[in-house]
C-alpha cells in the first residue's frame, strides 16, 4: 500500500460553552479546544478515530503547517495508507485542556479578570481532558469512536475514554503507558515541577509578558529527555563523544555530546512550551490512577472496547510490566485484548519512532489478522501405530520436541512429546499409541491469531496444529512465529 | 561470629606537603586529607584495607562520632566480626580530594589568596583522588594494601587503584560500578550540575559566608535519589500513598509520600554538603573512563589483584552489564576474578543496605570458600550395568535430569542425562553403558567454589559431582546452590 503525506493541514478551534465542571469541583466558565482533523467522516459516522497526545504534544499530529518543514508529531503512522489510514478513517486530535497549544490552559486569559489564569488555573485531570474531548466530539456531531489511541499520557487518555464512555468506543490502542502513575514517575515529574517552582522567574506563576522561568523549564525538560531515551540508545547515539573538542578541558563547559543534546532539548523547549502548562499537565499525570479499591481489574470493569496494548522492551519510564497489568486486568474482566511488546532500543520514545512496527501492528489490529496469515505450512508428523523407537528417531532427526500423530487417513488423532518418550521408557511401553495425548488443542486457518495465542497461554503450550474441516493438519502455529511477526502476545 | 560495633571513633587529618600535580596539569600547593582508621596494623604491615566512598560519603565509614546516634555510612559491613573485620584488618577510609568533609576541596581556603577556592578550584579526577590516598598511605607508613574496596564512585576509585598501583593491591572488591561513565550517567550528573549552576545563589561559586545555592543542590540531590532507588523499592516504600492527607487537594502542595521523601532528602543534603563539591565530584565521575583505545581489556591490563566484582539485580544506575564488562575484561586478561549479582530490590542503594549478602560475600572473598562449604551431600546415583529402562525410571522417580554412574565399588565411572535416554531409544540401545558419558567433569571438596563455577561455565553444565581421592562421589555442587548462597557466579 502506498503511504502518503497529508500535505498542508491547519489547526481549528472549538469554543465550547460552559460551565465546564472539573473533577476537583472547580468550574471553568467556558473552554476552547484546538484540534485538527484528517480524512472524511463516513455517512454512518462510524469511522472516527481520536488520537490523544503526550505531555508536550499538541493537536498537530500529522501533515505540515503552512511554511513549516517538520510534520506533526505522529506523522509516521497517520496519513494515507498508514496505520491510522486517512483514506479509511476520520482522524481527530485535540490539544489537552490545561495545555498551551491553543486549548484553554493557565496561559489563557481568564474572562473574569481579563488576565492570564497563571497559577489560579484550576488543577485538571486526565478525566477532565477526556471530558473536554467528548464535548469537542459532540460539537463536531460525532456520536461514537471507531477507535481511540495514544502513547504515554495519550495512552492514559485513551484508557480513560474506555472507562468514562464505554459505549462509545469500539477499539482502543494503548501504547507505552500505565493504569496508574507509579512513585518513580511521580518523582521525575516532581523534580521537573520543583525546577520550575524554584526558578525566581516563575514569580508565583504570574510571568506572562515578563521574563519566563526558562532555566527551570529547560531543566525539567532535560530530566524528561533522559527518561524518554534508553541507556542503549544513548550509548548508540552519544557514547562518550565530546562536542566540538578532541579532549576534555577540565572545566565546567559543555563537553560531552549528551550534555550538548540535553541543553539543546531544554533550550528549544522553552521557546515552544509554557512552564505553567508543564506544571498542570505533569500534575494530571501524577493524579492518574484507574485502580478502584486498589484493583485495576475493578477500575477497568466498565470498559467494553477491544484493546490493543503495546509496550516497548527498552522503555524504563513506562516499563512493559505496567502494560501487562492493564492486559491482566482486562483479561480478568473477559475483555478482548491483544498485547505486544515492541522490540526496540529507543526507550519510551519508541512509540513515536518505531513507525514500521507500529504501522504493521496497529493497522493489523484496526483491520484484522488470522492464523492462516502466520502459520507454518510444512509440518513434521508421525503415523499412528508406530513404535516408540521410530517416534524417538523421528524426533531426534527432525529436531522437534513434539509430533502431531496422524491416522492412516491423515487425520489428527493425537500428539507426542519427548517427555512422553521418557515416560514410556520408564513404564516399559513400546508403542506410540500407549503414550500419545489424544486431547489435542487445535486451531483453524481463520481463527484470529490472538485467539490462538490465548489458547496456547491457557494450556501452557507453545504450538498448535492448524486443522481443516476434515481434521487434516494443514499447518502449525507456534508462539515463536507469532512473536517474530508481531512481538510477544499476551503477558 | 559475633558482630560488634566500633564504638566511638574520630576523624583525623593528614597535611600532605605539595606540590600535588593533578591529571589536568594543575598544581595544588598542599593538600589535607581527612581520614579514619579502625583495627590495628599488623607487624608485617600486610593487613591494611582501604575503603573508598561514593559521591556524598566521607571518611566516617563505621562506628559513632561522639554524641551522634547515626553510625558511619558502611557500618553494616565494617567492624568486629563483619566483612571488613576490624579484629583482623586495619581499615582506612579517607574523604576524597575535592570533597567537603575535611579534605581539600573547593570550600577550602586557598593559601595563596586567603579565600575559599570556590570555582577556582582545579577539576580533579578519580585518579587524582587515588593519588591523594596513596600519599596518605605513605604518610601512615603503609607500604601495600591487602584489599581496596568500594561501591559506586568508591568502586571507581578501587578499580583505579588496581591500575595505578597494581603491585600494591592483593584483592579488590568492586561494587555496583562501571569501568567508564555512560552517557546516561553523565546526563543525570549534568542535570544536577545545571540545577546548581542555574541557582542565582550559586554566584559563580563564590557563595561562602553568604546564601548558598540550596534550591539547586536540593534539586540535584532529588534527581540523584531517584536513581539510587529502584522502581520496585519505591512501590514498596511509597506506592501512591499521600503524605498527611486522605485525599488529593488539587493543588501544587506536597501531596504524595514520594514527593515528601525527595524534598526531605534534598533539604537535609543542603545542610551537610557543599554545592561546589557536588559539581567537582560529579565531574570526576563523568570523566572516569578506564578504557584505553576503546577497550576496557586494554585499560585494565596493568591490574594484578584478585578481583571480586559485585552488582545488584535492580540497580539501573550502574546496571549489572557494566560490572560484567569489567569481569570480561579481567577474564580476558587472565586475572583472578569472581562475579556476583546480588538479588535485591533496593536498586543502587543495595550496596549500602544489603548487609547480609555483602557480609557473607565479602568475608568469603577476603578469606576463602571451598566446594565442601556449599555442596549437597546426598546424591542420587545409578549403578553401572543397568538397563536404559531402569535408568529412566530412576530419573523420573527422583525428578533429576542427570545421574552419576557408579562402578560396583562405588567409584564414579560416568554420567547420564535424559537426553541420552532419548538418544538411546532412537538408536535401539538397551544398556546404560552404551550411552553414558565417561568423561565426567568433577570437583573436589577443597576446590574453591569459584573454580568449580568456572568449570561449569566452561563446559556448559549445571552440576558437578564432588569426588574424594578414591573417586567416590561424596556430593554434588549445582549452579543453583551456588547462586542461592552467593548469587550468580560469573557473567
Amino acid at each position: 500500500m502506498l503511504r502518503g503525506s497529508l500535505g498542508i493541514v491547519t489547526t481549528q478551534y472549538a469554543d465550547l460553552p460552559g460551565p465546564f465542571t472539573l473533577e476537583s469541583g472547580a468550574v471553568l466558565p467556558e473552554i476552547r479546544i484546538a484540534y485538527e482533523t484528517y480524512g472524511r467522516l463516513n455517512k454512518e459516522k462510524s469511522n472516527a478515530i481520536l488520537l490523544c497526545h503526550a505531555l508536550s504534544g499538541d493537536a498537530h499530529v500529522a501533515g505540515f503547517h503552512n511554511g513549516e518543514t517538520k510534520p506533526g508529531w505522529w506523522d509516521a503512522v497517520v496519513g494515507p495508507g498508514k496505520a491510522f489510514d486517512t483514506e479509511r478513517y476520520f482522524v481527530i486530535c485535540s490539544n489537552v485542556l490545561g495545555g498551551c497549544k491553543g486549548s484553554t490552559g493557565p496561559s489563557t486569559i481568564n474572562p473574569e479578570t481579563g488576565k492570564p489564569y497563571g497559577a489560579t488555573f484550576p488543577v485538571v485531570t486526565i478525566r477532565d481532558m477526556v471530558n473536554a474531548q467528548k464535548l469537542l466530539l459532540d460539537s463536531l456531531g460525532i456520536p461514537e469512536l471507531y477507535a481511540v489511541a495514544g502513547g504515554s499520557m495519550g495512552g492514559m487518555q485513551a484508557l480513560q475514554w474506555t472507562v468514562s464512555y464505554p459505549d462509545l468506543i469500539k477499539k482502543a490502542v494503548i501504547i507505552a503507558t500505565t493504569g496508574y502513575s507509579t512513585p518513580q514517575q511521580i518523582a521525575f515529574n516532581e523534580v521537573g515541577r520543583k525546577a520550575i517552582l524554584s526558578d525566581p522567574d516563575w514569580s508565583g506563576g504570574d510571568y506572562y509578558g515578563k521574563k519566563t522561568p526558562a532555566h527551570g523549564l529547560a531543566l525539567a525538560r532535560m530530566v524528561g529527555h533522559i527518561t524518554y531515551l534508553s541507556d542503549e540508545s544513548m550509548h548508540a547515539k552519544f557514547g562518550r563523544s565530546l562536542q566540538g573538542k578532541a579532549q576534555v578541558g577540565f572545566d565546567f563547559s559543555t563537553e560531552f555530546a549528551i550534555e550538548s543534546y540535553l541543553h539543546h532539548q531544554g533550550d528549544t523547549f522553552t521557546k515552544r512550551f509554557d512552564a505553567n502548562s508543564y506544571l498542570y499537565i505533569t500534575k494530571a499525570i501524577d493524579y492518574f490512577d484507574l485502580t478502584k479499591d486498589g484493583s485495576l481489574t475493578t477500575g477497568l470493569a466498565a470498559a467494553k472496547a477491544a484493546f490493543f496494548v503495546i509496550s516497548v522492551t527498552s522503555d524504563w519510564l513506562y516499563p512493559p510490566y505496567q502494560s501487562q497489568e492493564i492486559v491482566t486486568a482486562l483479561t480478568t474482566n473477559e475483555r478482548e485484548v491483544q498485547y505486544c511488546e515492541i522490540r526496540s532500543n529507543y526507550g519510551h520514545d519508541a512509540f513515536l519512532l518505531e513507525s514500521g512496527q507500529l504501522n504493521y501492528l496497529i493497522s493489523r489490529f484496526l483491520s484484522h489478522t488470522v492464523v492462516g496469515d502466520v502459520m507454518a505450512r510444512n509440518v513434521e508428523c508421525i503415523e499412528e501405530g508406530t513404535t516408540i523407537a521410530v517416534t524417538a528417531r523421528r524426533m531426534i532427526t527432525s529436531g522437534v520436541n513434539h509430533l502431531p500423530v496422524l491416522s492412516p487417513a491423515g487425520q489428527l488423532v493425537g500428539i507426542v512429546t519427548s517427555w512422553d518418550i521418557a515416560k514410556a521408557v520408564a513404564s516399559n511401553f513400546l508403542w506410540l499409541d500407549e503414550i500419545m495425548s489424544r486431547n489435542v488443542v487445535t486451531t483453524t486457518e481463520n481463527e484470529p491469531v490472538d485467539e490462538a495465542a490465548r489458547k496456547m497461554e491457557a494450556h501452557s503450550i507453545s504450538a498448535l496444529p492448524v486443522i481443516d474441516g476434515d481434521s487434516h493438519v494443514i499447518g502449525l502455529i507456534t508462539s515463536d512465529a507469532i512473536s517474530t511477526l508481531v512481538g510477544r502476545q499476551n503477558p
